[in-house]
Order: structure tokens, then C-alpha cells, then sequence
């Protein structure tokens, strides 16, 4: 039974869905060493958010910032906290509707994700600034 | 390793986002004794959800509710499960769009959560009731 | 300590929220050997999603399925990855809304669910085609 857990920063990324999952498995090399687990990515931010999707045509990073901004507004008549800047209260709801935390399977040392699957990190604020992840492996070692 | 597993029932609150860490951390004080580890929260309902958001300002609780509200609207023409009135369906969609489970990292005996990150009950029915939520710890414990 | 995974391919699904708690419970009946515990139930595809959700009236998964199609149209003007057709960019989007993964308590031997909760695969392409879960559960067994 194996538990580990690291801190990744991420460096500030303009407003919009990042793929980051070379950035993950750099932080945490044991997930080589693990047959059976989990992997646990927790975001630290409440205008950011942590989601699947496709790793391979950058047009689908581009669409769901286009979606995700179209379907979550800024300047809504409804709005009562605004005093952080029109993109504030949007980032918080994106946040909630994408969530802050991703639990990845892990197996024959790896993250066993479909062939179409990476990890992103969707910046929510115009200048968010530097990112903070919690990555925690649990499971079980291969045998040697 | 531990593994921990505590019911908490929270009182009946009305239509909107209540922030619930406290009762979260009051329920479970065994975090205190977890060197790495992680916390699930998970809501047996499905017309009530769990998320993350900003803990400080009570506005962004009321503009959340505004949000969803809106963006998932009551009387809509196409919905066909209206005998429970109209806040039901609704309340459905609210529950798989913000989902009803939360995983948190756990180090030196608390959440790791960002300083401005609380846990949320999202309650969607008008009179949604008692909501009962499971929490479920597993980690290292600190050596002593 | 126990670590088991288990694949589950489940076999094309039209378009729509489908309810496959017992297709789970039937893959992985180690689950009744678990005194306290996790499950993870991970989908591995980009335009697929799990979600929980009431397990008694059809009529909310048809609903849910109106929903998110309307609230996620096809053919909006800022799509650009448009190749794979007009399904395609709405299926990724839904995927991050609602979510490739699960995490539910298991106590004594069951999951341990709400009365009206139920697993959803929510399959968002027209013609998705076989989809494949993995399973990781990981707990206390009972004593015997």
C-alpha cells in the first residue's frame, strides 16, 4: 500500500482549457512503479477547474473556452459580487459546473486513460496567475 | 492505513448554495490524526449537489443560485417528469451538473484545501428536507 | 486492504442517459466482500459521461437528455472542430459538464446509494459505439 502526494505549480496561463497531463506525469514518476491505483488531482482554486477531454485537435480547447464563456456570461443583470472585475463571478461558476478535482485510474504503471483522453487545466480569470495542484497516488506497488 | 466512515445529516436549508466545511471538519475530527490522505463526500440525493467554491463573500452563494436558476430553468416545454412540481426536474439536472461527490486531499491532519475554497450543499427543491451525506477518509496516519 | 479493477464494456447505446447500476454491480461482486470502502467508475472516452441520478422514472433521463441537447446546441456559430460532425463538439462539451468519473461509498457490502440514486452512462454522440468503464474498488473487507 503505497500513498504519496506532491505539489505542482502551474505557470500563469491565459484565460482558456490547457492540456497539462505531460505536466502531471512529470510531477508523480511513481505512478511507473504502481500495478493498481488511483490518482487524485485537486486544484487549489475556486476560478479554476481540472477536466478530461480530447488531447488531440487544439480547435476543441478552443471551442470549450468559446462555449464555456458563451453559456456562463459576464455582466449579468443578476450579478451581486462584481467588485473583483466582470470575468470573477463567471470563473466561480465554471469552476462548480467543470469541478476541481479529477480521479484518474491507474494500472501497469500507468494512467490507464482511453487513447482521446487528457488532462486539462482550465483557466477561468484573464490573469489568473500561477496554478496550484495536489497530486495523491494511492494503490498498490507492482511486484519485483 | 485507515479507512473511516462517518454519516452526517444535515438540517433541512432552504432553495440555494450553503457553505457546510465546519460541519464537514466537526464530523469527521479523525482528519486531524491523517498524515496523506483523502476525504469523499458524497450526497445520497439527486436533487441536491456538493461542490467547491469561494468561502468568504456570502454574494458569490446568492449569485450561484442566480446562475443556475437561470441557466437551468423551471417550466421548461420540453421536460415530461413535472408531477413533482416545477422545481423537481430542475433540481435533477442541477444535481449531475454540479455532481454529488467530492474528493479533497488531506495533509498533516487537515483538507488541503486553497485558503478561499469551502465546501458547499446545494440544495435544489424548494423544500428539500434532511440531506444525508456520507464521508468517507482513508489515508496514513501521523506517527506519534 | 483490498485493490481490485475490473473493465466493463458496455455495448452501443443510443444518444441518451442510460441506467447501468446493475450492468456495475454485475462486473464487480467483490463489492460484497467490502466492509468499508470507495468505487471508482471511470469512463474512458471524450464524448461520453457518468453520472448519478433517479433510478425510478424514465422520464427523467429523457429529460435529461432535452436538457443538456438544448442547453448545449449543435451547429453553434463559434464551433470550429466541426470535422467529425455536429455532434461531435457538443458531445466533448457535455463530457465536461457532467463528467468521465464516479466515486461512491461502499459499506457492508453494498454501495451504499441513496433510495432514488442510480448509475448513468450518458452516451452524447449519435452513433457512440461500444464504451468501456474501468472499475477500481478499494477498502476494508469484512472479517470472517
Amino acid at each position: 500500500m503505497t500513498w504519496i502526494q506532491k505539489d505542482l505549480r502551474l505557470k500563469p496561463r491565459k484565460r482558456g482549457f490547457h492540456l497539462i497531463t505531460n505536466e502531471v506525469l512529470s510531477a508523480i514518476p511513481e505512478i511507473r512503479d504502481m500495478k493498481i491505483g488511483l490518482l487524485n488531482i485537486f486544484i487549489r482554486h475556486t476560478s479554476a477547474s481540472l477536466t478530461i477531454n480530447e488531447n488531440a485537435d487544439p480547435d476543441v480547447r478552443i471551442d470549450m473556452e468559446s462555449y464555456f464563456s458563451h453559456s456562463v456570461p459576464e455582466n449579468s443583470s443578476f450579478y451581486t459580487h462584481t467588485i473583483e472585475g466582470p470575468d470573477d463571478m463567471p470563473a466561480h461558476i465554471k469552476a462548480s459546473v467543470i469541478g476541481p478535482s479529477l480521479n484518474i485510474p491507474v494500472r501497469n504503471g500507468s494512467l490507464h486513460l482511453g487513447t482521446w483522453q487528457g488532462i486539462y487545466m482550465n483557466e477561468h480569470r484573464n490573469y489568473g496567475g500561477m496554478r496550484e495542484l495536489v497530486l495523491t497516488l494511492t494503490g498498490e506497488k507492482n511486484e519485483r
